[in-house]
């Protein structure tokens, strides 16, 4: 999985029929050293923009979420409390 | 999801037959900061060339898309009315 | 897919059974700003050295293909015979 | 697979159900020459911090691992005892 | 598929159980123009070390290699015997 930090939502209204309903959320991660990427994970376990969440990509995100029809490659997971090694990506 | 703009379009008569009738659409998506990558992603919302999509990739791209028998990796499934956060990719 | 140009082939003669029969082309592809890499794709509609395609990764490799028992993660599923926004990856 | 070494842990209360039980740790791995990324692995094989470790990507993740239905993307599946030829990730 | 160089073997004694009997390579190939990373594969070909062979990734590893059912991402599936237009990984 990911750690990421949600940084922002998106609204979508003209979309695929199976996302709807789907939250939408805006995860920075970390691509690299010293570089950071955005995707879009749709969210399962009520997130909220600032926190540090896990998340899972690929067919794991439709795994274990209810979501095995929808076209989802990424899903909020879970919710960071804490974590030794993570600083890299929270700073 | 991969945020991404369509900047353009790709028409390609000699394909896979399970591909005749899709519409090929270019995306440019961050890569990572402050580098970006071209991809084609299958058209299934009516997304236009300037918008921001949501692209959904691997077999996300064939799920919920009533395209489950075709060789298709990535695939439009929402059009971005608006959003927080997505700044990095618009400009 | 990925926009690539077919560059070059490889011959293997020692591989997987599943695979003989398989024509394996190389082809370019971007892989962010500036920066490109090689990966080996199976052929599937007659493509030449030198000509832009389609390529589907993953397992859209093998949908389609008639190649669903085989281990093959890259394929040409189509040739490009025009398009715009595809200059970044043909210069 | 990857190579990685297990540089931290992650502690998450609000979580899919699917994932209560797993022990999610960090695992730092080559980018490309130079460069790293940290990913969150669950550990199926009792790997400690600083050791090497094999994690095995995508739906491999699950399968093998009794974890079929949760929404894993990223597995420790062996601690390295020693090996020749990775030496640029242990450093 | 990937193009890549045999670098070295890894030795794992503590592993997941559908993994034992299994040969661990490690490979490098290319991540971008001028960069590389090293995955480890499993060898389903005889592969020796200097060798160039063809890794297939992903779901495609265990797709024909009679490891279904192991957590395997990445299999050496052909030893490259000579191409046209493998010189920047080859060198």
């Amino acid at each position: 999985m990911l750690i990421g930090k949600v940084v922002g939502s998106v609204v979508s209204t003209r979309k695929n029929e199976k996302l709807v309903g789907s939250k939408f959320m805006i995860i920075e991660t970390q691509a690299e050293t010293g570089s950071f990427k955005r995707i879009v994970a749709v969210d399962n376990v009520g997130a909220g923009i600032g926190e540090m969440v896990l998340v899972a990509t690929g067919s794991a995100a439709r795994i274990g979420c209810d979501k095995e029809c929808a076209p989802i490659d990424a899903a909020i997971v879970g919710i960071i409390d804490s974590g030794t090694g993570i600083e890299i990506i929270k700073d």
